[in-house]
């Protein structure tokens, strides 16, 4: 999408070539008409979706402008921090490496909510390394659902993510895919 | 709303008379239907709002409804944990209480998004002690933001969030308010 990647020309800020701040319009305060047009594009680059599936935190806003734009199919989204309320034999468990903040934590998602044979779109922000893909991917396998595919607003495609996701015959749509950084600037 | 205290008294569980889990619908599940229908109502009781802000996790999906029903407004929500790439000076910070966890976080939003002058409706799933609310208004003030209101899905009227913010000045308009439990089932 022009748009996305026209946004993170001009808003994204990019430290030491390597770490990509969009919390200008993605992560912390969110644009909400591109926010819009992005979630017309990733659903309609799915079909069959019975239910959307997201990690907290940043991956909710856009999950949400998808499962509208998807005709109001329910949202789903993984939880990071542990409530006391919570069985741990009523959950999906999977580990999650976090490529920014480099530390593992578990995420979790109600036994409730995920059935076998539902057909599950996982949306999140951003795809790197795809942990947090991988994970939701592990939690459907758990739960015996499909997966419908990902859908990602930004890309890094210098990442081994796609590959990892791709080789489990996941289908991968991204609305803006970065080459590299040049000059601290992304380059498409 | 009808619909909203018709899905609690169906689809929520009281625990012990206290605790009210609504995860199949509210804050983990949510359901994208209602989410609309609570998005509009919300958004048609405020007027000249200028950006939403909500704080992580659960009020983000609503509050991207908010946003879309009231002409794409950003959406800024406050950040509970510190990012190793944040500057303590660019923030605005405030200490909120969690009733359900009993914690205190740090809750920041950067400088760069609130603006002396904006118009600010606060958006959240839950409102009992306040808590995050007032929090959510320290920060306003703290960025000279003026608060337009404050918009709350679900709220537990025998608790006293309403009252702390009404002696603020500030509205409060709530989809469904709770007036007890009463053998472990909502009455309104």
């Amino acid at each position: 999408m022009k748009e996305v990647e026209e946004k993170v020309l001009e808003s994204g800020i990019v430290i030491d070539n390597d770490i990509l701040k969009v919390d200008s319009f993605i992560n912390h305060q969110i644009d909400i008409g591109l926010l819009r047009k992005i979630s017309k594009y990733l659903a309609n680059s799915f079909e069959n979706v019975d239910k959307i599936l997201t990690i907290e935190t940043s991956g909710i806003a856009f999950a949400t402008g998808v499962a509208i734009e998807l005709g109001d199919v329910p949202l789903l989204f993984a939880k990071k921090s542990k409530s006391k309320i919570v069985d741990p034999n009523a959950v999906y468990t999977a580990v999650v490496k976090s490529f920014t903040r480099n530390i593992q934590s578990e995420v979790t998602v109600s036994k409730n909510y995920l059935k076998k044979g539902e057909r599950v779109l996982i949306v999140d922000d951003f795809l790197a390394e795809g942990n947090a893909s991988l994970g939701l991917i592990d939690i459907c396998k758990q739960a015996g659902a499909e997966v419908a595919g990902v859908a990602i607003v930004v890309e890094k495609g210098f990442q081994p993510g796609r590959a990892r996701l791709e080789e489990l015959g996941v289908k991968v749509v991204s609305c803006a895919v970065i080459k590299e950084f040049k000059d601290n600037k992304p380059v498409f």
